[in-house]
């Protein structure tokens, strides 16, 4: 980011309910619909809004497939797609975007998720974008305990929620089950969403400062769960590593342990610390946790 | 039970996923039926059996309805339904009971569940059964940390999976999330198990003593969630409950905290003990915690 550049934000969308058992999230932004004095600041709107309304009624993570891998580019300009969330994400595209266009009809999206993975109050981002990084060193500054992890999960045609407009961060909670609402995780990324809604008040009045570094975990490699041939799960986390976000691991740690109690150590050559340990979804898609490197880097 | 009478038990099964996002019994079973010398005993045959498989292929708490809600004598003997479980119990009743017949093809069930309520390593009894409750009695002395939760939600003809067979009991761990296993209570029900076998053994050589009295925790009433006339709900478990399973309340203790942060306090007269407290499966039943009587009832 230019420091001296301050194109204002006009519009700012709070989505919740991307994932339609993350009920945080979905009723953190039933809250602000009905009360929008919430979330108002003086130099922009503050628009809160539900995402994945199918899957919400449903209770479920996605009705057929999950709303936030629909995002890229690539997927937006494909129309072949049968899925409700192949028609929803086009939806939300207008909504928030369109993605790509020089003018949005949204400027920053915020997109509130929970985990069942011990993360803690957490950002996600998963952009280059200079603005959400300062949004994200100012959240780190102000809650020192929130945790900011760097996904590259997907290789560059990012398609998160979060992707749509120009800029945009997702704020991660847990550990909380899918389904289940806690007023600590519920109050937490209110406070987060708070803190973020301050700073744009602040820089839409030129009074931020510039951050020129941040500390992040930055992701390296997923590793799924030992599994038979047939896929299924012979090994569960190992209880070191369970209710221990961001845990320090080097060779020879245990890192799971099989249902008949032997332990699996990490085998890995460098030391890393584990994110996303232990995800409901993530069972699914093949992955036990991710490994990442600690490290600040420059904004 | 006549102390002695030592009418032996033949058959026991241990089943999992009557609801299939509760990975901890389905994972056990499939232990089980992996390794059965886990689970052998000598005057005894021990059957691992997975409930509903339609769930369990799709990680969901079942298909169509609570395969754990049609197992009274009524539902059994009405074939109408047209739900998969509906079907299901009909084929499972087969298996287990028939239900209330004078031979049936298993002695004992116990049924494995899990609960993202903080309540530890419990039994379920809904049974006036001798024999099941002798065995809680003995679970309770050999496992302290054990609770017994008498459950009254049906009244008369039970529905459970349990109720099939002459002897039964449920087995229900937690905090744990739905799609989820944790190596703690992974092993933490397969002691629970393994001491259930124990004492089966004991009983059939005859050399069980007998219990005169248990302590349990004692159905009293379901208390809902505070919600909006169209249903939503206003307001979480409040965190004096969250995460404090067993908790003792009287008059005026936080019960639940608003989503605008204002408390909502127990007016209930009589002081009881929280059990079962932000259950997700329990959001769509309309409960949010169990009051109870904690007792000690006569065997």
């Amino acid at each position: 980011m230019d420091r001296h550049s301050h194109q204002p934000i006009k519009k700012v969308a709070i989505t919740g309910g991307t994932h339609g058992n993350e009920l945080t999230g979905i009723h953190l932004v039933r809250a602000f619909q009905s009360d929008p004095r919430r979330v108002e600041r003086e130099s922009f709107e503050t628009v809160p809004m539900l995402t994945n309304i199918g899957a919400i009624e449903r209770v479920t993570r996605y009705v057929d497939k999950d709303l936030n891998r629909t995002f890229s580019l690539s997927a937006l300009e494909d129309y072949s797609g049968t899925a409700y969330e192949d028609a929803l994400s086009k939806v939300i595209n207008q909504r928030l975007g369109p993605k790509g266009a020089g003018e949005t009809a949204i400027d920053l999206v915020v997109d509130l998720h929970t985990t069942t993975s011990d993360m803690g109050l957490s950002l996600v981002l998963s952009t280059t974008d200079p603005l959400s990084w300062q949004i994200a060193a100012y959240v780190k500054e102000k809650m020192p305990e929130v945790n900011i992890f760097r996904w590259k999960g997907d290789t560059g045609d990012v398609s998160f929620v979060s992707s749509i407009p120009p800029h945009g961060l997702t704020i991660e909670v847990g550990p909380i089950p899918q389904g289940v609402l806690r007023a600590d995780m519920f109050f937490g990324t209110e406070r987060v969403v708070q803190t973020i809604l301050d700073y744009i008040e602040a820089y839409n009045r030129g009074e931020v400062d510039f951050y020129t570094e941040v500390e992040i975990y930055d992701h390296v490699a997923l590793v799924d769960y030992p599994r038979t041939e047939q896929g299924e799960i012979t090994a569960m986390l190992h209880p070191d590593i369970q209710d221990n976000g961001y845990v320090r691991i080097e060779k020879g740690d245990p890192l799971f342990v099989t249902l008949e109690g032997k332990t699996v150590p990490y085998e890995g050559d460098e030391p890393r610390y584990v994110l996303f340990a232990n995800e409901a979804a993530y069972y699914e898609k093949g992955f036990a946790l991710c490994l990442t490197d600690k490290k600040s880097i420059a904004l």
